[in-house]
């Protein structure tokens, strides 16, 4: 990583204002430039992020850099490479960090030109705030952080991509773009559908008698609605199916239940449960987790 | 609360114990009699709740009791009671703190000699673990507890019943035991089963994946199978019914997603987000969690 000299940020929330922070850190010597195209939240951002050289102007920001991270909503992702992809500079490595995969992989395809290489990222890291009010710069330690490659992808654009990351203190998975957007419909946004049907499933009376069991099942619910209905809705497919094996689980214990059948009922929720205690142990090994 | 010269409590897990260590904490000067079925956790209980009297004879566990209170898994409730029902006091009352309420009445009503008035008890407290080695004397400081009466429930039982638990630091809510099991059934037995079927719906290897969002989610599905199906088993309806709810919400959001519907994706997570902000709002008001 020698060779960052510049890396351009586009989209500064609570992602975008991160990674500004974190290379700034990570990457003595490196430039820094932000863009967003809030006029306010550059306001914000020059505030907030120092170190970081905010710019008023979309294709300026990317002028110089070797290294564009978009950490824009996926919905505007198209419409960012259209403003910028004639003011790249050759060799210029371009990524995303937006939580699907398969329709930012189409898009660079279609709309980048062939001697500016596409990687795609996933750093699983965030939480439910957002803005760059809540920009960290280690919000990247320990976290996991996807790469997403097909066959026409740059290998030395993943390589790079790898070390970077990995400088920024994740630890780096390879996987197709395709895969990735399968898998985390599973593991994140299904999570995600689930506690917003639990939430809007209930009342404000009954929500009054919420436990920490229900507070700690609907957390993430509270995540930004724009950028959760991005999501699922670039990963459709992939979440409608997810939405349909849950409901197959649910009306298994259901029938449990109304049939009174204990054995069953017990069973489903012991193999709900030794498979969770599984998974925390698995965590904890892989350092992900602390005992 | 003068008049409570012994406690006992039967069953000595996570809650039975956290009741004995508590009441020893709160009301100085009572004694406090604990007994469990198994030798083995007497034993185990002898070194961990220095203070109560752990008997072997669940007859003689009772004898000089004020107030019985049934801390087992809700389906021993019928026997227990069955076990000790000739050995009462009379005016001692009896309570339990099970997390369903219909069945429990009817346990007692049918049971319970006409001289030993009976009285719901629902502390939310607890976790995820279980057995005495987690008891706490601090378990019920600040939690909810929900009496439950109907129509028949001794008035002077239930007032004694409250400043006991007002004394061991719960802040304490009447309802009948009907409303009660609709309300948990929905706030507190179906996020376990959803929790449950989102682990179920998940293969090992996707689980791999899981970041904090669907370990935080899944949480709950970790507490004890026996018990989670006795609560469901003892109000299948009210699950039945919650689970049909959940599915009805679920299949809103698969088909605002997979017909592209932006407006409508976004307006039911927005609805969610709302709506637990709201709650979390309230919770923080009434002191339940801390901003």
């Amino acid at each position: 990583m020698k060779d960052l000299k510049r890396t351009t940020v586009i989209g500064l929330g609570l992602l975008g204002g991160s990674i500004t922070l974190s290379v700034l850190r990570s990457f003595p010597g490196t430039k820094v430039t932000g863009y967003t195209h809030r006029a306010s939240t550059r306001k914000k951002a020059r505030q907030l992020l120092p170190g970081t050289e905010i710019v008023d102007d979309i294709e300026q920001s990317v002028a110089d850099a070797d290294l564009v991270i978009l950490a824009t909503p996926i919905r505007a992702f198209e419409e960012t490479i259209r403003q910028i992809r004639y003011a790249l500079p050759t060799g210029c490595i371009v990524t995303d960090v937006g939580s699907t995969k398969l329709w930012p992989h189409r898009w660079a395809t279609r709309l980048l030109p062939w001697n500016v290489p596409y990687v795609g990222s996933h750093p699983i890291a965030g939480s439910e705030q957002r803005g760059v009010e809540f920009a960290r710069d280690d919000l990247f330690d320990g976290a996991m952080c996807i790469l997403t490659k097909n066959r026409s992808t740059h290998l030395k654009a993943v390589e790079t991509l790898r070390q970077f990351w990995l400088q920024l203190g994740c630890f780096v998975k390879l996987m197709t773009p395709s895969k990735h957007d399968i898998t985390f419909a599973n593991i994140s946004h299904l999570p995600h559908v689930v506690a917003s049907a639990l939430i809007n499933a209930n009342d404000s009376e009954t929500l009054k008698f919420a436990g920490k069991g229900f507070i700690d099942t609907s957390r993430i619910a509270s995540g930004p609605a724009n950028i959760w209905a991005d999501i699922l809705l670039t990963n459709s497919k992939n979440t409608a199916k997810g939405i349909d094996k849950i409901i197959a689980e649910l009306l298994k214990i259901k029938k449990a239940v109304v049939t009174g059948n204990e054995k069953q009922t017990e069973k489903l929720l012991e193999m709900a449960r030794a498979r969770r205690a599984e998974l925390i142990k698995y965590k904890i090994k892989e350092k992900e987790l602390r005992s």
